[in-house]
């Protein structure tokens, strides 16, 4: 470890260039991974400055991974509406400034002392949430959570002019990241990184709010709010689940053909109504949905779902992200059966859960390339951002680094 | 069914004695129910006029039982929170005047038409919800809301100058009412009914609500919020389910004594800390309880109660009833994994679980007689009230009518 620092700071001396490693010795990153050497590599990254402001092309120092840290060329990252809630409702919760990007897929560049499950090369999806098969949480069959995330947001390996903070422990709108190897899935070579980087979030935490955590049965009646990218595989965890009807509701009519393609059954516009729209649905289904999921991340929507479940059984989870202000209903909603949960990442371990969904993928089980709507560069992510911003994209695949 | 709305014209038409059957063949309603017939009965009642006043005990007439419908006198009564809470917070969901009352037991006075489950001198527990085993909800062991309950809130059998309301279907603050066939349980002709009278609310409550809703798991470390019966049945209910730590939370701390008398391992009163209730018990337990159980009806205490559970799997399960306000808590709180939930009876399909719980009571497997502080008469029914409210009670058992 010493001789690690050392070499670290050694390394850190000599000039550095756009894109490449920092080496005297040598500007391919590969070789000093083999020879367990590796250096800070100055790369393209993506910098959030400030909340509410375009991000930034600069060029950042990414540290070499230290001890069971992975550090990763990411080759594609999409944007999930979590990066723009941070830019614009979570600044209180986080400093600037930082690195966004979480829904990603890349190559494995270097590896920290003592990390023996990857290797230079290995196709690789970094998690949001770590899985370090160890902690209470870890061996309960019952959550997703590790309690030992290790994640980068303090102690960040990216620096410019000062310390950059690596948001929710990935910062993929970057060259090159630094990753704790419990938040790191190996993939199948064969996958292609710019359609199974969307299996690091949206998907995996759509799929899994209806397989996993609601548990929806077959034969059952479910309602998803809000249809992005978070909603449309909602609704396929619904479909595959073996539900009867699915009713997909937005405010965004044109999504409804999209979702239709994924398995919805029914579309609601709640602006096509005068009454709430928990009335409505529980007039489609005599009483109320079995189950509700929540994709938005919008307090009043996360009430209306819950409402419109069904009295005695009816679960509402929610899905989307949002912690500014408090979600409310009246106590009588859940004195009557009524369940609210929600989950993070769909309910999966986030490891094993990445690894089940890319196989899913490779057998054709589950969609992937229908949620990709536009294809850009890291250089055009304020472009992606506009995109999400105004409902016009699904999902925008940005090329990060070449394979 | 025309020669009983005959009958009951002619009976009407009588001198009407109170406490006695108004017949002018006979003052014997065991004779009248034997053979098919039932006059309408002048008995006292407790009557609630008006919001926030003390009840009044006035003379009431109590209608024949019509199809499906058991009249019952009433034995015993105990008062329930409930009780309290609609005279001092329901009045907006509620008429008046009306009865209160639905934690009792009595026996059988005559059955209406269509009646066969019960008879004349059955002993039994009238109960707030229904079980019709028919509806869609009485097939599903999710839940125990019937969708049948026949209640006569509306089309009440009670008058007294104008109509009086039937609160929760029940009111057994009279020395008489009548009950759907649905919503009475047949007790063991052997149960003391002074006692088993509890099990027709706050018990089975509390109780179901840790074993049938929340499912506590053995080994298991429980919060319970409030003392009173239906927290202490909680507690109980808690033990029996195998729980490793049951910390019962409440700001009175006489009741402590009580509380582990039913099984509760550790006590908190909040008014000892400076810190939040919910980060004092995450402080106690590594990060929170596995289940808690709000037994008050107070929003705020809900709140505190699932942010008093462990992140990935805590279940926070709302026992205590109110519909004023809204409850509320940050959607982070869900998005970790929380569970927040709640249930009415406890979850028990109410004929079936009463008389499991009268059983379980018979075969000295639950406590029932130490959860009685007082017994009083219908006629002290405002000293129970005062009790209850300046929690001198926990149940007080009012004699009704003698057996």
């Amino acid at each position: 470890m010493l001789t690690h620092v050392l070499l670290f700071c050694f390394f850190y001396t000599f000039k550095k260039k756009s894109g490449q490693i920092e080496s005297s010795f040598t500007t391919d990153a590969a070789v000093l991974a083999v020879t367990g050497i590796s250096a800070v590599i100055r790369c393209k990254a993506a910098v959030a400055w400030e909340p509410n402001k375009p991000l930034v092309i600069e060029e950042i120092e990414v540290a070499p991974p230290q001890a069971n840290e992975v550090r990763i060329k990411i080759v594609a990252s999409s944007l999930c509406r979590s990066d723009l809630y941070l830019l614009r409702e979570g600044k209180k919760d986080f400093n600037f400034p930082l690195v966004l990007g979480h829904e990603a897929a890349g190559i494995v560049e270097s590896v920290g002392p003592g990390v023996t499950e990857f290797k230079q090369g290995d196709k690789v999806i970094p998690i949001f949430i770590s899985q370090c098969r160890e902690c209470r949480f870890c061996k309960s069959p019952k959550t997703n959570l590790c309690d030992n995330s290790g994640f980068l947001t303090d102690s960040t390996r990216f620096i410019i002019r000062k310390k950059l903070i690596q948001y929710m422990g990935t910062s993929t709108f970057s060259e090159y990241t630094v990753v704790n190897q419990n938040a790191v899935a190996k993939v199948d070579p064969a996958a292609p990184l710019d359609k199974v980087c969307l299996l690091g979030c949206g998907i995996c935490t759509g799929y899994g709010a209806a397989v996993n955590t609601a548990k929806v049965e077959p034969g059952s009646t479910c309602a998803v709010f809000g249809l992005g990218a978070v909603g449309l595989a909602a609704v396929m965890g619904c479909k595959a689940a073996g539900a009867k009807r699915i009713i997909a509701v937005d405010t965004n009519p044109d999504k409804f053909d999209k979702a239709k393609e994924f398995g919805a059954t029914e579309f609601v516009n709640p602006n096509d109504h005068d009454k709430p729209i928990s009335q409505v649905l529980s007039d489609m289904t005599s009483g109320g949905v079995d189950y509700s999921l929540e994709c938005i991340g919008n307090v009043g929507v996360m009430r209306s779902a819950l409402e419109s479940c069904v009295k005695g059984w009816g679960i509402s989870v929610i899905v989307g992200f949002t912690n500014v202000h408090d979600l409310s209903t009246r106590p009588v909603q859940l004195l009557l059966g009524r369940t609210w949960t929600g989950s993070a990442f769909g309910g999966f371990k986030s490891k094993d859960g990445v690894q089940q969904m890319v196989k899913a993928y490779m057998d054709k089980k589950i969609k992937v390339d229908e949620f990709i709507t536009h294809n850009l560069t890291l250089n055009e992510v304020n472009d992606a951002i506009e995109l999400l911003k105004q409902g016009k994209s699904i999902r925008t695949v940005m090329r990060i680094s070449p394979e």
